[in-house]
């Protein structure tokens, strides 16, 4: 039987209130908040009271459970049992140059695993994986659940947008945060990311949170915290979990801008390009294969990850992936197919010596303001666009060798991403004190 | 020449986030935000984020100093230079049978001081010289800017509320802190109070800060700390300065509720009434006095203030007022004539002992579930109901004993008032701890 005190209706203001002044919200307080905010009951500025007061006073483990329950139940959970065989997402906090999404879900997929990986776009200095997946000619991300499920079935991948029946108390509440101040909280942002990839029928899930000068999360403690925070969550749902704290200290790979990365991304799948980008999409996909059981060992998940690029399987999967949903897959013998830039420059270095260190918030910001990215959530992507970097950190330069080259379209913002660019570099005689690891942590 | 930061527009979002993270605001952001939002340039939700912001995070005194500022400034700043003559206010952080205002500006007036007063309404469980003005059948509160100050030159004292020209900063945003639970700031609060009263027009300010369970700060700490913070405020913007911190720990006096608020003035005007109304009442005008250099002392201020009791002077003044803005001054001779509750009902102890506390808070629930004030802004008040209070902190007090008269005409929640009344009071066998003084301290 109800109590009095539970049957009394609770009050937005005093939820408000109470977090404000540092107390822990009850399961019922909480989902007040998400189900009363969802259907329109109380106001945007009341809800941006709630979420400064919530990101500045914190959140307890309990709350924050109750938090991403009550925003992954606002919408459809999605259920894939019906098909036999591991279903295993990745999620990565975002960065510069950030393409092993679009490798990933093929690579995995091609070892037997099911990905079903719903994504974002790009906001502010990073780069989206719907974005790049829209610089392929016709590729489709704006699938029903039926149209997902259907591709999922028959490919083993699929990706996607976030549709209206996934969290939707998220997609609402996200949209409020980008525009209060209210954004940068760990608690937020777990229950955020996590609430979508719940939702996404998921066994096990693996997580690269970013750490470095490209990352929301500049420093090693702040991701760190997210990771342990966001494993937890999963865990507590029955999810396998696993985090890796991964470098964003410069850029990954050497292709930053949507084509360009999808270029990037092919050559990867051929065996070929970045090392670091490479070996990154190898240590993810081996970790992907473990929590999955398919591989007994990360080392086994490595050995598997590059039989199935050298055997050629991985980019047949992306081949069919692409055709599944609706992209021109002749990009993948035929490069020129993509979005081309009309012209490109050169970014000389003003001095000779060493690649001490790069400010790589800088260079996605170089590439956004070309229009690779969006300052705005209504601005127009140029698929185009974008930097190849020759320079990464440790290399030798001499004065007036080139840094970057600019793929541009248009000359009006050219100048500020040239700039952008030369300061993000830090040139010095000396090589950089420490050389950071790709894989910083693995938080379990 | 500007430089070129100067000359970059101010972000709201920038600003919000660099309060939220605990950082001082400069002029021209606060300015931003004070006069972005009066213009309508940025929504409620943005505003309320960085309210909260800045009730967690608290501000500088330049940062309090530019907010008042901002916010005074929003609207008409009144000037009654043309008036010979000090000019003074007093104003009242509210409380539970707190009607001393009714008093002050009629015996101040009469004593040669001009006292321009724009007060507020009763929210929660306070009530407001407002309400208890429209009491008086006619009493027009809502006069125009030239009426108030024709009826200031002619009469001495006037009393309305806060007009459109007045603060309309304050205005917005006061009502936007009440629905986000940003009230409780003592930064925010004192912008609000001090925002209004600059705007007035006056060379002086008491300021009677409430402490106790009667009071919205009801720890000694708080009220002392927003004393100083509205002294300092009002002294930097060239205004003689005073805040006497005062007991709100039982109601006073011994009337609540509107109508009986207006008997109870009335009895002090006639140099009768209880005696802790009546030595408020008599302190604050001395300080007035002090002021506003009419008296060299506030023990000569006392004697001036008592004088004109009993001489009449204050209750001429106080007709006068009235009749000036259009109430019946009738009341004066026949109370009856005042607004009459169709019934009454003694709420008894249900034990014999010492009043050794009450929970102030309570009563001014009590009176206001009758009727007497406001849960929602837009609640009618009943302007007859309320209760007389006839046990004290101290009191002894039999079993069956009347606490509290109440005085209703709805019996609704008359239930609800009843045990409100009753669980206010703490009878024991021994008489209270701590005998509070009535003027806690002066703050200058």
């Amino acid at each position: 039987m109800a109590t009095p005190s539970q049957r009394q209706t609770i009050r937005i203001i005093d939820v408000i209130r109470k977090k404000r002044d540092g107390g822990e919200l009850s399961p019922a307080e909480i989902e007040a908040v998400i189900s009363g905010y969802t259907r329109g009951d109380f106001p945007d500025y009341q809800m941006s009271a709630w979420l400064m007061a919530a990101l500045i006073r914190g959140m307890s483990k309990a709350e924050l459970a109750t938090l991403t329950e009550a925003m992954l139940h606002s919408g459809q959970v999605l259920d894939f049992s019906e098909l036999a065989g591991p279903k295993v997402d990745k999620h990565s906090t975002g960065g510069v140059g950030d393409k092993t999404s679009l490798v990933l879900a093929p690579l995995v997929a091609s070892g037997g695993v099911y990905v079903p990986m719903i994504s974002g776009r790009g906001l502010g200095h990073t780069g989206g994986t719907l974005d790049k997946l829209e610089a392929i000619p016709g590729f489709n991300v704006n699938f029903t659940l039926a149209e997902f499920r259907r591709t999922l079935a028959r490919v083993g991948c699929a990706m996607i947008g976030q549709t209206a029946e996934i969290a939707p108390a998220d997609k609402e509440i996200y949209a409020l945060r980008d525009v209060t101040g209210t954004v940068e909280s760990p608690f937020l942002i777990c229950a955020s990311i996590m609430s979508k990839k719940l939702a996404e029928g998921v066994d096990a899930l693996v997580l690269d949170v970013k750490t470095g000068s490209g990352a929301f999360m500049k420093k090693m403690e702040d991701s760190e915290f997210l990771a342990s925070l966001m494993v937890e969550t999963g865990k507590r749902m029955g999810k396998k979990m696993v985090a890796l704290i991964t470098d964003m200290d410069q850029p990954l790979g050497n292709y930053v801008g949507n084509a360009l990365e999808i270029v990037e991304c092919l050559d990867i799948l051929e065996g070929r390009g970045a090392a670091d980008l490479r070996e990154l999409c190898i240590e993810e996909a081996a970790w992907m294969f473990c929590v999955a059981g398919r591989s007994g060992t990360v080392q086994e998940g490595r050995q598997l990850s590059e039989k199935l690029i050298a055997q050629g399987s991985a980019m047949q999967k992306f081949r069919e992936m692409v055709r599944a949903q609706g992209g021109d897959e002749r990009v993948v013998d035929d490069r020129a197919r993509l979005p081309q830039a009309k012209s490109t420059v050169a970014v000389p270095a003003v001095q000779g010596g060493l690649v001490a260190a790069i400010d790589c918030e800088r260079l996605g910001v170089a590439s956004l303001v070309l229009g690779g990215g969006r300052e705005k959530k209504e601005d127009v992507i140029d698929p185009a666009v974008g930097l190849v970097v020759h320079k990464k950190v440790g290399d030798g330069v001499a004065a007036g060798e080139a840094l970057c080259t600019v793929y541009y379209n248009s000359g009006a913002r050219l100048e500020e991403a040239q700039a952008a660019i030369t300061q993000a570099y830090t040139i010095a005689p000396e090589p950089p004190r420490e050389r950071r690891p790709l894989l910083h942590k693995v938080i379990q």
